[in-house]
């Protein structure tokens, strides 16, 4: 069977999945979800042993030390995804909640009840335990789901794969429900993106490259980030001691992910006072310094920052620093370098606080606390698919109910159009 | 200026004006759309001057007769423009609502705040009133919008366009918040689906031929619907009067629309006493019934329906009538040739309710009233930009809220990630 066959007839399975699951009680899902974990648990030795070929493979090809570190599965990995699972049988379902209801002047009773999306593909890169926390989610909003991970993890994969087919199956779920595709070559992901008679949407999680590809081929609806350039504010009137301790807490705490600050924006009453002291914190802790001309006069440790650096997710230990005369350069620069995923202020002033969270466009608008905020756990949405920056279905950190939709549900008498 | 310049120019005019757009109070919204109304009255000659070039060219062009009676714009079509505004202008505002918020155990306050979508590329056909209600809805949204109308009515278009720029002009909003292409040819079309970097949505709306041609050609996010294909269930519990009468308002009432039944599908043990009277009242307003081979032995009128019938949107007074033996039978004809559009059963079983209601996949599903409530008017969300039969983002009829996305916004006091 050809790549193209072979994921056409899984997105064929998927969508006859999805009807089963759409109707699925609570209790049936949970049940699903809680023989995944302990099949993990009780399979875990056979998840190493491919996990060990997937390993030895990217050493081989020379993958980073980091790399490498997200590609290991141990008994701690293993045990988190386990308990992964859980939390989501936990949480509550959202199918079925109704999100509204009203009568009409006819006394017909409308409302929107909340319903599983379909069908959903996840592309995604180097982590094996995406593959377990993308399918526990999925199945828990009612979705079928077909799953596509880096190649790095081709073995570790289609292990994980196989332990959740054993468990649909033993819990009477349709095995289309959750698949992981069994093709290493790229192909099967050009293939994936033409489905779009099955296929309701393409999550892609990754690198830049990775997400542009997936729009330039893809027919089916996405939903997807690309990077995050997120900033700092320290305004004309706030706490510089809580200014610090959130700058720092942005940049520093995990400086490779999405929600870390790449540029701080420093009004300049404060820029004399602030900026030393913070300076001094940073290069503490290794973060390079990039400033603007008025930040490199104060802070001869700071390099010249260039036009290129306004732009740039670092996902390092490097910050971009530049001073404003006032707040509304402050949110020019970052309605023109920002990339409408996180921004926050630090103000002790009502009215400023309220204008910036009115006029700044992005996922998640903050006051006085750290961007690295921006995330479904930390907000109170139970778990995160992924992190959303454009503005269709999901604006920001998206949950179990960002992997539904409502319909209308009308009740009537017989009522008819004049 | 080529038109690919002339399209990117009004994709980047109206980017800058939807930042405008997105802060602006409803007082001065409503005020725009008032404004336009006027215009619209002020302008009555003008604008029938223009539509009348639009109107001989089109009989020129051998446009049907149904086809020139929406292309028309008199002194009543403008009226109802004008009225229109201003019911759009009494709506509530959804730009600002809060959807909901919370506390995190470490105080932080999180909620959702209802924001614009930004700039909406609206594609339609034929009617010209379609640029004053889409204009209407965007503006009041907060959105900016780009318009796209039919090249039949070009000249009726370009003056309601310098219409509402003048209104928006004389209201102090940048002019990019509402824009009509002032291009005749097709290739307009292309260019603005490629303005990913500036257009944020494309709403098409017209036949299945234009949708179709979008969807093949955007990478722009894309709210749309194919046809209606919509069923009507008729229980073996059921009032068979009730049932009489939706059906025969759902396929007559107005048979050229997206909402009107095409199929009825029918319980056996109704069909010797529901389908003789039914088929008569139909003949009676000259339908065309096409059967299954059990309908045709109770229905010596009836055509034989060939499997083209069943996927088949007539838009006309032809109906399609199936016999089934089961529930089951007829939720899954409704699952194979169904459109996701609208779906009614008549019963008089609380079970059976429930389960239609819970298993069929339409974006309105209905039970005891006629398919032709799947509007946004009729179903109170005040005025409808357009139905979606796909899930995201949408699913059904869509009003103001629809135009709009949540951002999170997030209150602290200092708060860091640990």
């Amino acid at each position: 069977m050809s790549v193209e066959e072979t994921i056409r007839k899984m997105a064929q399975s998927a969508k006859k999945a999805a009807r089963k699951m759409s109707v699925l009680n609570s209790d049936k899902k949970n049940e699903a979800l809680e023989r995944i974990a302990q099949k993990l648990v009780e399979n875990a030795s056979k998840i190493k042993d491919a996990n060990e070929k997937d390993l030895d493979y990217g050493k081989e090809k020379g993958l980073s030390d980091a790399m490498i570190d997200r590609l290991t599965v141990n008994d701690a990995v293993i045990e988190s995804m386990a308990t992964g699972l859980r939390d989501v049988a936990a949480l509550p379902d959202p199918v079925g909640g109704i999100t509204g209801m009203w009568l009409r002047p006819n006394g017909l009773q409308v409302g929107r009840v909340r319903i599983p999306l379909g069908v959903i593909g996840m592309i995604y890169e180097a982590r094996p335990n995406a593959t377990i926390d993308a399918a526990g989610l999925c199945l828990k909003a009612g979705n079928a789901v077909i799953l596509r991970g880096g190649s790095e993890a081709f073995h570790s994969n289609t292990v994980l794969g196989l332990i959740i087919q054993d468990a649909l199956r033993e819990t009477d779920i349709p095995e289309g429900a959750a698949q992981v595709i069994p093709v290493r070559q790229r192909d099967a992901v050009n293939a994936l993106l033409v489905q779009e008679d099955s296929v309701d949407l393409i999550i892609p999680r990754g690198g830049e490259g990775l997400i542009r590809f997936v729009v330039e081929n893809s027919k089916i609806p996405i939903l997807k980030h690309y990077k995050g350039v997120c900033h700092i504010y320290v305004d004309k009137m706030c706490d510089l001691g809580m200014a610090e301790e959130v700058s720092f807490n942005a940049k520093v705490q995990r400086p490779g992910v999405c929600n870390a600050m790449e540029t701080l924006l420093v009004h300049q009453s404060q820029a004399e006072s602030f900026l030393p002291k913070m300076a001094k914190r940073f290069i503490g802790a290794e973060v390079e310094l990039r400033g603007c001309p008025k930040t490199c006069r104060i802070l001869t440790e700071a390099q010249n920052a260039t036009p290129e650096d306004w732009p740039m997710e670092y996902l390092d230990l490097i910050l971009a620093i530049k001073v404003v005369s006032t707040m509304d350069e402050a949110i020019e620069h970052i309605a023109k370098y920002g990339s409408a995923h996180t921004e926050s202020i630090v103000t002790s002033d009502y009215s400023r606080a309220r204008k910036f969270l009115r006029q700044v466009d992005a996922s998640v608008v903050l006051v006085n606390a750290s961007t690295r905020f921006n995330d479904g756990g930390e907000l109170g949405l139970g778990a995160e698919i992924g992190i959303s920056t454009s503005k269709l279905h999901a604006y920001g950190p998206m949950g179990l109910e960002e992997l539904t939709t409502t319909k209308f549900i009308v009740f009537g008498d017989g009522q008819i159009r004049t």
